[in-house]
């Protein structure tokens, strides 16, 4: 059995989680895990610039042979999905000159993946995060278990 | 007068229009023009990965101070307007890596600038678009024409 290092993203452009874990089997465990925060008072473009070199950074120092990502609901907020959308485009652009593929799921997926229910609330996926991983506690900010949520769900896509 | 090259960009992740301008005082001229177009039967990241490529092709040769692209429209289909500005934030990112600032125009500027009209059609901003530069005919393809009549917005923008 293959090890696996994935690095699993939600994406964001004021703050981006990201979480990078180790899968070999039906093992998994937790390498490393982070945010990526940009601040307002920076042009977009340079926000973008920001979570590229970040992200580089990442990927270059944990050397992911998968990556994983949110796919992007609707947001009410259209401006917002316009954004998060343009610092996707910047992620995708990290994965392909970095690792090769990226892999998308759908918030339910994640869901599935890590509780057993489609329709599992926030609190249901962070505790289940940490019982997979075997944590003391549920990982903080949300950014950052939802990231790791991410590759869990990869990990089991993976494997079956 | 300092003279300024600017790169005009039409963005769209399917056909990508650009066009470089030479604006000194009143004057502007055409340097040359293109189109990065990229293959559906393609992944969308590497898609991206191609116009990043290409892009930074034709800034690395071009040398622009300035760089216009028109600000995206609320589009029908989401999932088109989603793409297009993951699209964006990889023009974005080749902006900031090798140019600096980059300038946004809704396609009212971009009309209003070159016919003063702010409702004009697109045949009109094409025929001004050929009278502008001193052309013979109107420029080919339309992805053309629409990032040069962006980077004329942006040349009499920054003239006023």
């Amino acid at each position: 059995m293959k090890n696996k290092i994935i690095l699993g993203i939600d994406p964001g452009y004021e703050r981006l989680g990201w979480g990078v874990i180790e899968s070999c089997g039906n093992r998994v465990r937790l390498l490393d895990a982070g945010v990526i925060r940009t601040h307002k008072s920076e042009e977009f473009p340079t926000r973008l610039a920001i979570i590229h070199a970040e992200l580089t950074s990442v990927i270059c120092k944990h050397k992911p042979t998968d990556v994983a990502i949110e796919d992007l609901f609707f947001a009410k907020n259209t401006k917002t999905a316009l954004k998060v959308s343009a610092a996707r485009g910047v992620i995708f652009l990290c994965a392909v000159h970095h690792c090769g593929t990226i892999h998308e799921y759908k918030p339910n997926q994640v869901k599935l993946s890590t509780t057993g229910v489609g329709n599992a609330d926030k609190t249901q996926v962070q505790e289940m995060v940490k019982r997979i991983l075997g944590l003391p506690e549920v990982l903080k900010p949300d950014d950052i278990a939802d990231a790791v949520a991410i590759a869990i769900t990869h990990a089991a896509h993976s494997r079956s």
